[in-house]
């Protein structure tokens, strides 16, 4: 879209495989997305995962010495260490020498970093992560909070119910994103008591295309679009997702080979018990996102290799060129812009660094 | 187990199927379960249901023409008809006439029949919901609370774990259940201000084994019996793990016969799949238990056919044949009795009746 080529800042000393699978990911994303990468961190390791590759021009190594490591508490190593990769990454955002930033290191140090460098947007009391999940249709689920506030208050979930129903609008391409609320019951009476006020409050909100409760069995429905809860439900049951999958493959993979019939028939199967497997897989996704901070950010899993990276940088690619930023700020600029109205025109808008609070 | 025959009075009248499911599962549960089963609710409904079958004469109908419709307000209708059938049958137990209750009626009205007809354990402020779901391993892993208790204190949360070791150890017969409390971290320190604070109570009790936090990932691992959190978490997990199993078999009904090798694989195979089917699916399971009230209780799904109340019925005759009630008092009674010990050699002491509260 448009001239203007997104740039990633990637955070390649973060996560079990880094740099090597961090800097393979990106080699691709650079090579075939239209974007440019900024590599940040220790130049020695980083040159020795690229050394049997043709560094292109778009691909550049932010040199930074210090990282943050997985055993350390996150907000005291991000305020101990300035120059500590991810740190780094996000000062790039900050500078506007980058759009994003993509990180597999600790996500707790992520949120961290993004927080103190990059700031709240205005309007937006809390950050929000976000992950994004496939349903019984074609359209996937925005999940959000999954794991950033523990405790929230009712106004929380409205922000994140507006945050997420401008991704899902602009990157996940949905016209009118359908609002749930995760609780145990369809009335508006059930649920704990931040479900309640929750509630109330997500109705009373014109900006937002809420439709109610969504119990647990309805996450997955292709209903709800956007299902906003705490971050210790959204965490609880984001795992427990990628768990369950495990488990049916392995019952899949245990019960279909039994007998002579079972071993023949299993055999005629694999491309196709190959194609479950990928449609089960969440590295497919990529990457949480942080909603909420000045800057766009992509956190993924640990365990990432290059296929993982590559998808999250295209994530941050995508958030970045539909302005998600810039779109979310319009909603607390202008209170009468509803996510759903279609009358938008914003620019990119999320460029911009805001000062640090 | 020894010369009592366990007693259970089944709601007839509970769920989409009622009575003539409920009536079903009822006869096949006295004919090859050592039961004798009462079965409450309109007798000329239950004699239709009955009728192209001998009655046995551990059979026996307890005529009531009230009943809980599903679209009442549970507490008010519980209290406005004590002579609904979910009453009368908490009242056989009340009055010793019966061991157990098993009901797929509205769960709320169940839970309020058997808190105001029965009324609570000693020593335990709130009962709880427990499910039974199957895990990686041979072993299955108790969950509770699923959905009685929307927002919890600590101390209800250490309850649930004295609770769900006993019918751990006692009923799914393993030898020293270990706890796990549900929480989006391995640290003491993760979660929510709950978490953190049953966290410690847990670990200071020495009548259960508690062996850590539990993540979503995790509750399915087998590496824990019991899984302890509040009931807003816990009807989300559950029924998003009912849902999840539904998602994952559509994926593999869609890919699985996709093309010529794939339909002649598919053929192959169906005596395979129809096994893959029943272990992902919970009807098996028969219902959710609620402990804590002065009684066995199973409350099953509304949707229960015929195998599911069989399976619920014999779920009430263990936990009746296992004592699990009297131990649960036993708990309370002596402090210094550990769940995990196996020294304990109580009587089954759980038919006797509490006072209503």
């Amino acid at each position: 879209m448009g001239s203007t080529r997104a740039r990633i800042a990637v955070d390649a000393m973060g996560g079990d495989f880094a740099p090597v699978e961090i800097v393979l990911g990106s080699l691709r994303a650079q090579a075939e997305l239209d974007a440019d990468i900024l590599l940040v961190g220790k130049p020695d390791q980083i040159q020795e995962a690229l050394k049997h590759h043709s560094v292109p021009p778009g691909l550049e190594i932010v040199p930074t010495e210090d990282m943050v490591e997985m055993h350390e508490e996150p907000l005291t190593a991000i305020r101990r260490k300035p120059n500590a990769s991810i740190n780094v990454a996000m000062d790039l955002v900050r500078q506007g020498r980058a759009d994003a930033v993509v990180s597999a290191g600790h996500s707790g140090a992520a949120m961290a970093a993004a927080l103190l460098r990059l700031g709240r947007l205005p309007g937006i009391d809390r950050p929000a992560i976000g992950a994004v999940l496939p349903t019984m249709t074609a359209k996937p689920v925005l999940i959000l909070d999954v794991g950033a506030n523990v405790d929230c208050r009712p106004k929380f979930l409205e922000q994140f119910a507006v945050m997420g129903s401008v991704y899902s609008k602009y990157v996940l391409g949905i016209p009118e994103p359908k609002v749930g609320l995760l609780n145990i019951g369809e009335e508006s009476s059930k649920g704990n008591d931040l479900a309640v006020r929750a509630h109330q409050m997500l109705q009373e909100n014109s900006r937002i295309a809420f439709i109610g409760n969504a119990e647990g069995r309805d996450v997955l429905s292709g209903d709800f679009d956007v299902v906003v809860c705490d971050g210790f439900v959204g965490n609880v049951l984001l795992k427990f997702a990628e768990a369950v999958g495990s488990v049916m493959l392995q019952i899949v993979r245990e019960e279909l080979p039994q007998g002579l019939n079972g071993k023949l028939g299993t055999a005629m199967l694999k491309p196709n018990l190959r194609r479950i497997k990928q449609r089960m897989d969440h590295a497919e996704h990529g990457g949480a996102l942080l909603l909420g901070v000045a800057g766009i950010c992509i956190i993924s899993h640990g365990s990432s290799q290059a296929p993982s990276i590559f998808n999250a940088i295209r994530m941050a690619k995508e958030a970045v060129d539909h302005g998600v930023l810039g779109r979310i700020r319009a909603q607390y600029e202008s209170p009468e812009l509803a996510v759903a109205d279609g009358q938008s025109s914003l620019s990119r808008g999320g460029e911009q660094p805001e000062s640090v609070e």
